[in-house]
């Protein structure tokens, strides 16, 4: 079942708007195991509309359109598709007045051309929208199966997920179900992992699993995917894999599925009625700004500061300013922060530039972490650009956070620093 | 002259990677006011490369390829090249030297397959690449000139300004050249700025200069654009039109072309031997964090501090706690961080949540400034959900500070929030 997806709208054909909808539909299906072969992007135009419609039904099963479901004028994807398919239109009775109590609840009327979200090619299948005064539909043109989506992200995304993809798994063979989960890591590449996952790749291969890897610097996400009949036989295939995975990546696994490290981070704080300070260089505030983001409940993120030189760090600490920015002060300061913010942890991580003689270039990242009455340290030579060393020393600072809370080694080896 | 965009590669097809290649190429040729009137995205295949050129040459004046030119096998862009213009190979002897001083240069000899980087289809003219191994080059399938460019994004973007959009305003006609103006402001929104531009507007008609917005939240980009014989000749017809932009939207201008808002906060500072220290509520650190990235000189952004309770930012600067989070605390915060960093200048935005009876929520937030022997305050009110109101708030802090060191009045309305 060869899919397609076609992107409309001058936004996005101009590159005012970059295509994040193309590559959600795309990795969602990807993900499922539907063969994606080819995507396009079109203008609010009718003669442009009309002949990527026209190929996309010739060369493809089935084709996501997305865009253009809009009340206004250069919305003219319903007409299109009609016209591609060669049908008038039906007035979709239970939709306009969905239109019409959606306006309602929020206290005011429809305006008239709104009508038009309700005005469906004759023998399409409404697609619900629970969200928005836009409907999807679902066509027959030429072979292929066209499902008409609308451009506003959160609308796409659930309507893919909770509509589309259902009909796509019963167009491909009855109730067969596909389960992905998913692995992040920190500090090992994709070709170390390929190695060290050579044993749970062959019982993949064997029960007809596909293990995959996706590199975005400074993680890793290791995926596992089935189709099973039923989710608890997917469950049965899964478990002894992902034993497997999580035996050999071990430590180095920061979450799974839609998990953060940072949000790992704040549930353990919370859940044993901790809280953190940071003290962070050369990371733009980064590390304390991922904890913020992510702290359900404020408490356990005390204030943390951002500096680019320590002797501002050591000075706001009442610290004596020799021995600077040694592996010894990252611990100092993290005490010191604990004592300040009355917190149960403190994290430093202070930076210097390094340069060697063969014309490397990077960071020096000194590390300290106090809590529960210990202290512990960690040095790592990061080489590089500083925008990428900085990318490099916030997931570091995370992640020996979460070592240490987890009870794991903070010192273990990572490919990305210099040995 | 219709321009159409093939992308191609795998990691684009399947949504793994979001294609910024794409926007930023069809950005680039639509503000120099190209008609790019179509993009497609194929995976490494020669079946979908083979049809998506074929009807790429059929249905476009001119094709931008971008993708497929590295050596590896996967890598056939020059193949399905030559193949769909039904012509064979020529080794270029001048890219082949350049590969191996490349790899020379490096300390290494150039591996076997790096020698498919220099066979070119016959006929085709070399695109130079002074950044990488790939060359581009150009090639003519059927009635359209196709050009061939590498997917790194670096070397994409300096061969599409240098190389390629040359050749293209020279196939347009002559030595036409286009100037782009930007100006980038805050707290205008689209309808209101396209008011207060009417003028603006009428004098761009008339020299035939394109006026237009782009609104990313929360800052608004007007641009110029304009096609003329000389770059002297651009600036004539620009000046008056640039004036009548300036003069509008005025102080709300937070800075122009490539500049940032942070960038020049850093410059004024810079240049008048200042420093700032910041201290932040809900914004997750981003205000010191993009004064962190964007200054060129550490000395001018001094430790920032980053909070969820106002209680522990009065607390680390010895302030009694009551009378709390009102705008004067903003004020004497802003003062203190100046005196503990011993910082010339202070910014203080604390915030609070609400919610109004009708069901409204947001923050509140309150500014305070403090340099050169005077504090000013500000407050605002910014409706919506906690990532939106960050956004604003983080904006909202940078503006009033860049308003602060211009001389301007700091309690201008903005657009985004309630009266």
């Amino acid at each position: 079942m060869k899919i397609g997806i076609l992107c409309t709208g001058d936004e996005i054909l101009t590159g005012k708007t970059v295509n994040t909808n193309y590559s959600h539909i795309a990795a969602r299906l990807v993900e499922l195991g539907f063969d994606v072969h080819w995507g396009a992007t079109v203008g609010d135009d009718r003669r442009s509309l009309l002949q990527a419609m026209k190929l996309a039904s010739s060369s493809s099963d089935v084709v996501i359109v997305n865009g253009g479901l809009g009340p206004t004028l250069d919305d003219l994807t319903q007409e299109m598709a009609a016209h591609t398919a060669g049908v008038g239109f039906v007035l979709h009775r239970e939709w306009l007045e969905r239109i019409e109590r959606w306006y309602r609840a929020r206290g005011r009327g429809m305006p008239d051309n709104n009508r038009k979200q309700a005005l469906l090619p004759e023998g399409s299948e409404l697609i619900d929208n629970p969200i928005g005064t836009a409907c999807g539909f679902a066509l027959d043109i030429g072979s292929a199966r066209f499902f008409f989506t609308p451009g506003v992200p959160g609308e796409l995304f659930r309507m893919l997920d909770e509509q589309i993809i259902p009909r796509l798994q019963a167009m491909r063979g009855g109730s067969l179900l596909t389960r992905v989960k998913r692995f992040h890591s920190f500090g090992i590449g994709e070709s170390r992992a390929d190695g060290m996952l050579a044993e749970a790749a062959r019982m993949a291969a064997r029960s007809d699993v596909r293990l995959g890897f996706q590199s975005h610097y400074p993680q890793l996400e290791t995926k596992l995917a089935v189709r099973s009949e039923s989710g608890p036989d997917a469950e049965t295939i899964l478990g002894p894999i992902e034993n497997e995975v999580r035996a050999r990546l071990g430590n180095f696994i920061v979450c799974e599925d839609n998990d953060t490290i940072e949000g790992g981070i704040c549930r353990m704080l919370q859940e044993s009625g901790e809280c953190v300070s940071v003290v962070e260089m050369h990371t733009a505030g980064r590390i304390n700004g991922r904890l913020l983001c992510a702290a359900g409940h404020p408490e356990v993120v005390r204030t943390g500061m951002a500096s680019m030189a320590v002797e501002e760090i050591l000075g706001f600490f009442d610290l004596p300013s020799p021995d600077m920015a040694s592996p010894a002060d990252a611990g100092r300061i993290a005490s010191r922060a604990c004592e300040r913010n009355a917190s149960t942890h403190g994290l430093a991580v202070l930076t210097e530039p390094y340069a060697d003689e063969a014309g490397g270039r990077g960071i020096d990242v000194h590390i300290g972490i106090s809590g529960n009455g210990a202290v512990v340290r960690r040095r790592s030579r990061l080489p590089g650009r500083p925008d990428w060393t900085r990318i490099g020393a916030v997931e570091l600072g995370l992640d020996c956070l979460r070592r240490f809370l987890s009870g794991l080694p903070v010192d273990e080896r990572i490919d990305f620093e210099q040995h």
